[in-house]
């Protein structure tokens, strides 16, 4: 029984709002069956290869890629950020400890919302979108910081203070080891981090944009979209990919072990997206990163990705089941030394800069997100029983 | 120019998704046009004044009102887990420092997530029904000590330790002030709370079941709906309608005050509802707990209340403007000691529990809430320039 609680008409939506337009967009989109994604109006893999990730990040949030004069400003406002206030640098420790069990998501999601309020976020609403831009870039800036202290923490080291000479990646990696990383390594994790800025709409960056629109902070968006990254159903958890690497174990054991899987119905992880009904662009590309990389560990992914293919082609006829970002995502973060449990809080440093282009496309809009729910429990009033 | 992504067909939308129906709930609804809201099947004014906080806060995340049994496990339960985890505790001075300027729930926000960390709260789709009702009661129950710790930490004071003797109200103004309430104080704050546990679907509350739906840990789900009730267009600050009673001052000056700011287009806070067309039923239960205090400041709330009504009906005839929840919230929580900056803080001390109440209604389903965007920029893919 329905109720309708206002004189606005209902209006009935598909199951979890699927295929509701909520805004309009000009950050980019996917095109599942062209197997073509886009930041803007370029091609986000052109991108990732043309481009390192500090012009990318200035494109998503200025809407431009940058000149030479711009480059050289952004990269010394963002670079200058990356060092934490007093306040966020005490708390950390204890953030580490308390998110032993939940894992570095959570601590990420403490940190981030400290830094927030440390570096005095205003409202969205309250501010011009110079502000706006200029919180989101000092939340963003700090990410790797907070990631690898909490790592480093958590393994009983000492935290590695951030270089301003480095970019965006390569400081990444030297803060997580505190060494300077190859420069073939840097590069990778870079293309990574670009292809995985931001990718279509997806639950995360519609939390960012609910947030958003009713005016508060943006670190209180992009805590927000944290959380909704850690939810098992947002997706997204590229070491998953390489557990299934380490099950089958030896090339001989491909075959009967995929067979297995796939006859018992079990989803093989790395395999298969909801959108793409080609090849998932970005595995393309990793893939290319890995094979340059060579060497077994790439040989054997590169083999299993074949016989996984001729099976599913053989046992399940007509469905087009490729490699998904996850498979050689995982390959190419393994390949540069990173640890398995920083696969997804590396993929929260790059899309902290797409959560962002969202919450300032959104900050410019003044029209709160809000549907309604229909009730449908026991009509009321009934009369409150006396406490027993 | 849209460019459809996927096979499913768009569904335009009002803006902000007003009267889209995302979910059907069993949890309440406002009716607007009645002047009356409900928690289940029972008026929430009737369960404030018939019933004790913890008995709303079982009716709300059980489904059901408490039997003596119940409620006495429950308040038990509830009670014991007050106290914080100590990775919490040596957090909590750096997060009030942090949180100095963002204010109270900036650092709410921040402990909230640490406190979900620290009790290693899982995926709410990992777990069954009893564990995710857990996961939440271990959270909500906490605030009061989060709360009352950073407001004093602030004020340059020791928090107070939690009792466990004492109901949820009595005990969050005992931790504030260090000395236990008046029983009136206790049970007119009390009253408030539970009036505040719910009200139909809002910004928040939304935001706390999109992150539900991507199977995210209570906590994460909590704390982005933290992020969006500080956002101003969220609504709810009952301190600023007392900032009109200050700005007014004293009784001759109401008239003159009023027509100048009604006269200038202006909006006086605490009067107008966007649902109620009738008097705000919170509005009435809590002008009931004020004059049974009694007292000069208390007269001159009824008296600005009078002669807004008056000034409003006059000057914008037609128009159904009365106080709304803001107005005698702001003055039931001064005459108990409240200070102004916890009125938002206080309200989220019980809002925790209809957001709980939320996520676990949506953790029920499996269906992640993922509208879409529809892209609108320059058609790509445009070659990507070379690197200036």
């Amino acid at each position: 029984m329905a109720i309708n609680s206002t004189a606005t008409p209902l209006i009935d939506a598909p199951r979890g709002l699927a295929g509701v337009v909520v805004t309009e967009t000009e950050i980019g989109d996917v095109r599942g069956r062209e197997g073509f994604y886009h930041y803007r109006q370029y091609s986000a893999v052109e991108l990732a290869q043309a481009r390192g990730f500090e012009d990318v990040w200035h494109l998503l949030v200025h809407g431009t890629l940058p000149d030479a004069e711009r480059r050289a400003a952004f990269t010394a406002e963002t670079a200058a950020l990356r060092r934490l206030p007093e306040e966020v640098r005490v708390a950390l420790p204890a953030i580490a400890a308390a998110s032993r069990v939940s894992g570095p998501l959570s601590g990420l999601r403490t940190a981030l919302s400290l830094l927030g309020s440390a570096r005095g976020l205003r409202p969205v609403y309250d501010i011009d979108g110079d502000r706006r831009r200029a919180d989101t870039v000092a939340v963003c800036a700090a990410v790797p910081t907070l990631l690898t202290a909490l790592y480093r923490l958590g393994q009983g080291l000492d935290p590695v203070e951030p270089r301003e000479d480095l970019p965006y990646a390569a400081n990444y990696l030297y803060m997580l080891k505190g060494a300077e990383p190859e420069p073939r390594r840097a590069r990778a994790v870079e293309q990574y981090l670009i292809s995985t800025i931001d990718h279509g709409f997806n639950a995360s960056t519609f939390t960012a944009r609910v947030i958003a629109s009713t005016g508060a902070d943006a670190a209180a968006c992009l805590t927000g979209a944290v959380g909704a990254l850690s939810g098992p159903l947002h997706g997204g958890a590229p070491s998953r990919a390489l557990d299934t690497l380490d099950a089958i174990g030896t090339p001989d054991r491909i075959d009967p072990w995929i067979r297995e899987r796939v006859l018992a119905g079990d989803r093989i992880m790395g395999f298969g997206h909801a959108i793409y009904r080609t090849e998932d662009p970005r595995s393309r590309m990793l893939r290319e990163i890995a094979l340059g990389f060579g060497g077994p560990r790439v040989d054997f992914a590169v083999e299993v990705e074949r016989r996984v293919e001729a099976i599913l082609a053989e046992l399940k006829p007509g469905r087009e089941l490729h490699t998904n970002v996850e498979f050689y995502a995982g390959v190419v973060m393994e390949l540069c030394g990173l640890p398995r449990e920083m696969f997804t809080p590396t993929f929260a440093a790059a899309r902290v800069v797409g959560w962002s282009a969202n919450i300032l496309e959104q900050a410019a809009d003044s029209k709160i997100i809000r549907p309604v729910a229909r009730y449908v429990g026991p009509r009321p009033p009934v009369a409150v029983p006396a406490a027993l």
